[in-house]
């Protein structure tokens, strides 16, 4: 296990708080479906994606989930070693989307490892900032509702009228369509992308979920 | 002014951080209504609140406000000074809700002090989680809209009932009331308390915005 793939950080450890790690991290697999993680109460440690899909959730009062955000190879998780800080007073649930591995690094030992290095703890902050940016634009689209459905009703349009599934259009021309800014119109079809409704490369978007689309052209996200 | 009865990690810091951060500091006052930072190309520092009270809060397309959190004495806004790291990507408001007296700390002293501080970056950690947790509690009542409005209705049907704006209730009697968990309830109490719905005191909760306790009732906090 190359750890120093995965952990930023790395070239800024003492020998001593490598080995620390390399011995106390273990690797793990989950099969899809899988829930791995779930509330507060579970405090297993920090889950490092080595390849797969992990989706991080909550559930609504009426059993509603919500995806919160997804996270990928070389993705860490923080949440699911809350326990970690005082300051984490909310639940999410974990499941593994496709069979995934990963590494496990036990709380305490990463808890040590924040508190002697500023450059782990630094990297902590810039983990937590992205997941705190992800469910902050997540709220924006659920007090907004409207640009998700715009794109997918536009992206349904151009393939009536083109007769093909790949667009080939640039983000640029997307956005200028919708009267929207080019890093917005990217963010929403790099979000639909991890849904699995479209295909992004260079140039172009390839719708892959059709059903989908059209369900969020007409409603929303949710 | 004394940073450290506002600086948790100060202990922790070498007389030369101490001395930078001192000299690097300068106070400022906000008039009740002033919107003290808006969004990241203003990246004014970290304000500390010394007294008073700050909103956070984003604008919905519509124009619509959302408030995030409040920040009281001793709480410090992060957020003012995003660019300090990368992976934050979104934008608040921040306004002067009161008469408010803060500090300032620039934004490249307090970056270079958490580079070289484990105390410091984790210091940091504990205060975007705290907002990050104030964030996932609001999306939870967005998403469920149910609590809020059954504490309002309850409360004014207890006033009815009593006829005396000032309720005997612990919090637990409130929660079996409700069929809701104590901390549960707590924490909506307490967010009542910051919105200026009511005012509490050990084992009793005293109604004071009427008016808006009915809106409450009716609709839900938004």
């Amino acid at each position: 296990m190359n750890l120093q793939d995965y952990l930023p950080f790395w070239a800024k450890l003492t020998d001593m708080q490598r080995k620390t790690l390399q011995n106390a991290v273990t690797p793990m697999h989950f099969s899809a479906g899988e829930v791995i993680h779930s509330g507060s109460d579970d405090c297993t440690g920090l889950f490092v994606v080595v390849s797969g899909r992990l989706r991080a959730y909550t559930l609504s009062d009426e059993g509603k989930e919500l995806t919160l955000y997804r996270l990928l190879s070389r993705d860490i998780c923080l949440f699911s070693a809350s326990c970690m800080m005082n300051s984490i007073a909310f639940d999410i649930i974990l499941s593994a989307e496709v069979d995934t591995d990963a590494i496990v690094i036990p709380s305490d030992i990463y808890k040590s490892l924040m508190d002697q290095s500023a450059a782990v703890a630094g990297y902590t902050n810039e983990l937590m900032a992205s997941r705190f940016s992800d469910v902050m634009w997540l709220m924006d689209q659920l007090l907004n509702h409207k640009l998700d459905s715009r794109l997918a009703a536009f992206l349904l349009e151009e393939r009536s009228l083109t007769g093909s599934d790949t667009l080939p259009y640039t983000h640029e021309r997307i956005a200028a369509h919708l009267g929207s800014a080019r890093e917005v119109v990217t963010r929403m079809l790099k979000y639909f992308q991890t849904e699995q409704l479209v295909h992004l490369e260079r140039g172009s978007v390839t719708l892959t979920d059709i059903d989908r689309l059209y369900q969020i052209a007409e409603e929303s996200l949710r």
